[in-house]
This record gives structure tokens, C-alpha cells and sequence, in this order.
């Protein structure tokens, strides 16, 4: 059985946890607590040597890290992954994205308050520009479509999602993305999540 | 025919110039000048609201963005995509950790001193740390392999030489990182670039 070692309240761990509930797969979940140095054990550090959850072990023992990759494995051929290959390239682009220009940011404000405690006014600036300046990407982006790739949902929904429904845990405030809000409902009634 | 809006300096718009010319694939190169604000007119946020290079633009029109997003879709179905689909998943892999762990650092750094003139002294001693930690885990990996993805080049090594080969002009030495120089070596000639 798949194997996932991850944490409950990390975005990118709830990406495959949500993918295998809407695929039916079933797995067993392994928490892994990154607070106690439990990522950087030489024994975790062979799962994955970047020592970041999530992390998957297939049946047959092989590992695979980072996010993205382990949801497009997880699920290809099923209908999270447009069946054009344009429209499978855009979904790419998106999930790029949200780990170069979303995550870092949107993420990252949340897990300097959530888990290290600091408070909005001791926030970076710069992350904190650069989290708005991925809000107003989205928006304007969902302000002409339902879904990030159309009127499907995909991956890409998945993936943006996993941080964006949580962004004010990180001091960002949705009240003026209608779009993002509209979005992130039916998105999760989508998803199921 | 395509048409790739880029920058030759840009080892993101390197990468998609490299498949296009490995795969002997037509293109028209459009050489963007982002220091200039060319990336931010109106036209080119309607191709890429990112308003970063590269852009390409197929046949009829539509465009894409993300480095890494284009040459996995411009490369499919080629030798540089594993068939096996463990071993495209473990590509995907090192594509997003790239983006994730590695350009942010061996990038940005470079682009500080080459495009804004700054000497090693001036960068932020945590960015140089966390270069010097992705380098020292492809050191680590390519001890066990010639690839990053096994015997044969695939588009991890693509990501991967784009910035790494020119480490140097962001202030990172590679004097201790022979299982790196040699990959560098063996890639460089595997993709003819």
C-alpha cells in the first residue's frame, strides 16, 4: 500500500492526501512531526534528500518527494490531468508558479506566524508584496474562468488551493479578491476538500 | 512557427533554446529585453501574466510559459522525458525542486552580481548558504549516478546545467564539487550545448 509521510497542517502534504481521497487510493498515512528534526534522520534524508514532506513510498519501496511531482504521478490518467497536451502544459505552468511565486510567500508568512509565532508587523515586507502580487495574478486569472485550466478542475486547482484557502493563517486578506473567494468555494466543493 | 521570447543571458530561456535545438525544432527566437520593462508591457502580460521570459508561442497563436513547464511539454514523447513513468514522476522530481531549492539561490545570486553589479560581499549570506546546500545535494547524487535521472540525459539535467554551469558568476565556487563538474562535462556533451 502508498505510504505517505506528511504533515496534517502543511498545504503541500493535504495536495496528495486530497488527491489519493478523490482518486479512492487508499494509503496509510505516516505523520511525520518536521518540528522534531524527523525530516533530517539519515534513514528519512535516503526517502528524500532535500528532507521536506511530503514524501511517497510506493508498494514496491520506491520513493518520491516534492508536491507537484508526487500529485502528477499520483494521478495520471485520470481527470485532474486535462487530456490536451496544451492544456496539460498550462496546467504545468500553474503548478510551477505556485511553487516559485505562490508558495514561498503565501506559505511561508503563514509557517513564520502559525509556527514560529511571529505576528503580521514582523512579517518580511518583501514576502508579504510578493504574496499580494500572487493574489492579483489569481484574481485577475479566475475573474475570466472558473478553474485555473477552464471549466474543469485540475492539479492545478489542487495545488493552489492547498495555501490560498489558509493565506489569512498568514496575515493576507481576501476581502477584496471576490474572484480567489468565489474560486476557493468551488474549488473545495469540487474537490471534496 | 514557434516563436521563444527570451533573454540568452536567462538560463530558464537557455533551457527551452537547448530542447528546441536537441530536438532540431524550428524557431524563431524574440530577444526581450527585461531590464528595460519589456516584460511588462500589456502585450506581454497577456502571454504571460508572470511578466517573466521565457514565453513561448505555438503555431496558432497560444502561449506558455515556465521554463520548465515548456520543455516538458515541447519535449514529449522524446528520449528526453524517461518512458518509464517512476522514472518521469522522479524528473518531475528534480524540475520542481530546481525551481523549489536551487534557482532562487544559484540564480538570483548571479543575477545580483552580473545584472546589479553587487559583489559577493553584498549577498544575502542566507540565499549563499542555501546555494551551497542545493550544490552539495546534486554532489551527494551524482556520486551514485551519471544523471539525474540514471544512465540517459533527461530534462533534469537540462534544469539542472542551465544555472549550475554558470554558478560561478553568482560567487559559488565548484573547486570541491567533482562529482558536479563532471556531470557538468558529461551533460554539456550529451546535449550539445
Amino acid at each position: 500500500m502508498l505510504k505517505i509521510y506528511g504533515d496534517l497542517s502543511s498545504g503541500n502534504c493535504l495536495k496528495v492526501k486530497w488527491v489519493c481521497d478523490i482518486l479512492a487510493r487508499p494509503y496509510q498515512w505516516i505523520a511525520v512531526d518536521t518540528t522534531k528534526g524527523e525530516t533530517r534522520t539519515s534513514e528519512f534524508l535516503q526517502m528524500n534528500g532535500a528532507g521536506q514532506v511530503p514524501v511517497v513510498v510506493l508498494g514496491d519501496g520506491r520513493a518520491l518527494a516534492q508536491s507537484n511531482a508526487i500529485i502528477r504521478y499520483l494521478a495520471r490518467g485520470s481527470d485532474l490531468i486535462p487530456s490536451d497536451a496544451y492544456q496539460e502544459a498550462k496546467m504545468d505552468e500553474w503548478l510551477f508558479w505556485e511553487q516559485y511565486s505562490h508558495e514561498p510567500y503565501i506559505s511561508v508568512c503563514r509557517f513564520q506566524m502559525v509556527y514560529l509565532g511571529r505576528t503580521v508587523g514582523d512579517l518580511d515586507p518583501e514576502k508579504v508584496k510578493r504574496g499580494y502580487a500572487a493574489l492579483a495574478r489569481m484574481e485577475h486569472h479566475l475573474a475570466g474562468q472558473r478553474y485555473f485550466t477552464g471549466d474543469r478542475v485540475s492539479l492545478a486547482d489542487v495545488a493552489l488551493l492547498a495555501y490560498t484557502r489558509v493565506a489569512h493563517e498568514g496575515g493576507f486578506h481576501l476581502d477584496g479578491y471576490q474572484a480567489i473567494r468565489r474560486w476557493i468555494a468551488d474549488a473545495q466543493q469540487a474537490l471534496s476538500v
